[in-house]
């Protein structure tokens, strides 16, 4: 299978089991889970959890012992978009081109799935690692660093700096800060959680953190770039807002041409971290280029 | 130590040991911290934990090895109490005495420190377990149940169903599914939490269960009539505010009458399924009755 082969094909198969996942009950207080399901079913990359199959194949890992870990990542992310679209955040009306979750089920319900999907990503997680002792100390270790890099330190923190850097100068120093924590942390957590399921040895494990802190912040690069040159129609969601919004990007805050140059380098750094993994890491250094060339 | 002595002396074990956990970095970003400390500290009976401890005690259980899991179960408790308040939820200003969280911090943070709790919640039972191997097998199956408690089939199973039934009329059916669920789930989570951490036989699994679902019933009827009888001063919080908003609750719909029998055959039926564990559960009688009797 070529790159784009199995993107689709880890795409579908990821998407079957976030399926499967979401549907367990009827009656009273079931309507919850469509709105979780819209949300969650609604497309996407699946670049985080095709990270996380990626370097398990890399390390002649099983991918079904990755699986409910990277679909718990997905949650996490999706529930972390339905949030971020609320009204009272970035107030967004559409999101991979359908509308944005309080659009179509309310704030309340919102609020309730995107809650209800955090949650799940560490049921499903916990579940997973208790249903075999053999599971317990790789599982563990795995969701240590999921649940660290989604927390108040991670995720939620660069979600925290951007809110309050809105409308504001900040420096290069903030945003980047901003950045490995909100949208860097969720792309390391599949690379690091793939590497300790898959008992990859220290030097293996550093080298894919760096991979997955380049990529990381070329994958940020890029979507400022594109909110600057994109159109709404590529994007599935508004363009221009970050101007609009007076928000600070590489793109604004460095000009298109050195955020290119940026993102170049960040690139190339990537494909450097995956010397010593031979061609199996081939797939981690398309999806590298991937990332560059995306338009959406 | 009686009853109210020992209350008071876990409770404040129960907040020095939230305290701890909530603060970890400056810089950009940590105002979050705030957010989410603020909402924490800010009183409650913590009767969550204190459950978790007094099962534990009643086990012959070392308090020690339940810290995190019972601060973890308060935090998700307080996250459930911030997103609750929020305007496109309950919309109230006043919690616990003091304004609601995105009254002090604005409705961004408060979600973001919702869901920062809750995610909190997860990383601190995750390390305590991960870091010695003898606790990989209880840790994980009391996250389980904790999780199971919290999620879409749980809490926020009730909560949905609370805003569904917001002006509507409800079957006593439907009430009580809702109140198993929003307010059940929680309080019988650190029940079974502690007695699978304590290593409970079957049978004391079942009694301590079949405990905590009528003190968690009780809880919420008792919920309900101080609703109606008892002044905002008492209770922290705007009351009258579910005739108001034509909410189905035990009192309007079954009475005040009725709901004080309901809710005393609750507490008798808690203190009965109490027997088989002698004096050691003399603290678990008196909490249900503290259940009974508390007016806030």
């Amino acid at each position: 299978m070529d790159f784009r082969e199995k993107m689709t094909a880890w795409g579908i198969r990821i998407n079957k089991e976030l399926d499967r996942y979401v549907t367990e009950y009827t009656g009273p207080g079931s309507n919850i889970q469509k709105a979780m399901k819209y949300s969650l079913m609604a497309g996407g990359k699946r670049l985080r959890p095709i990270l996380a199959f990626a370097v398990c194949e890399t390390l002649g890992g099983d991918i079904e012992e990755i699986i409910p870990y990277a679909c718990a990542i997905e949650m996490i992310h999706t529930y972390s978009l339905i949030h971020d679209d609320l009204p009272a955040m970035d107030n967004d009306d559409f999101r991979r081109g359908i509308p944005t979750n309080h659009k179509v089920f309310g704030e309340a319900m919102a609020i309730l799935a995107g809650d209800a999907l955090l949650n799940k990503a560490y049921e499903i997680m916990i579940e997973h690692t208790y249903s075999d002792k053999r599971r317990f100390k790789p599982g563990l270790s795995a969701m240590k660093v999921i649940a660290e890099s989604a927390g108040a330190c991670g995720m939620i923190r660069g979600q925290v700096i951007d809110i309050e850097s809105e409308g504001r100068d900040i420096s290069v120093e903030t945003l980047e800060t901003m950045h490995r924590c909100k949208t860097g942390a969720m792309i390391k957590a599949p690379v690091l959680a793939a590497a300790l399921l898959c008992n990859a040895s220290e030097s293996e494990y550093e080298k894919l953190e760096e991979y997955a802190e380049n990529i990381g912040l070329a994958f940020q690069i890029k979507d400022d770039i594109m909110d600057v040159l994109g159109s709404s129609s590529q994007l599935g969601k508004t363009t221009g807002k970050d101007a609009l919004n007076k928000k600070a990007t590489y793109a604004t805050l460095l000009g298109i041409e050195k955020a290119q140059e940026f993102l170049d380098k960040a690139i190339d750094n990537a494909i450097k971290s995956l010397e010593e993994f031979g061609e199996e890491a081939d797939f981690l250094r398309s999806l590298a280029v991937f990332i560059k060339e995306r338009n959406n």
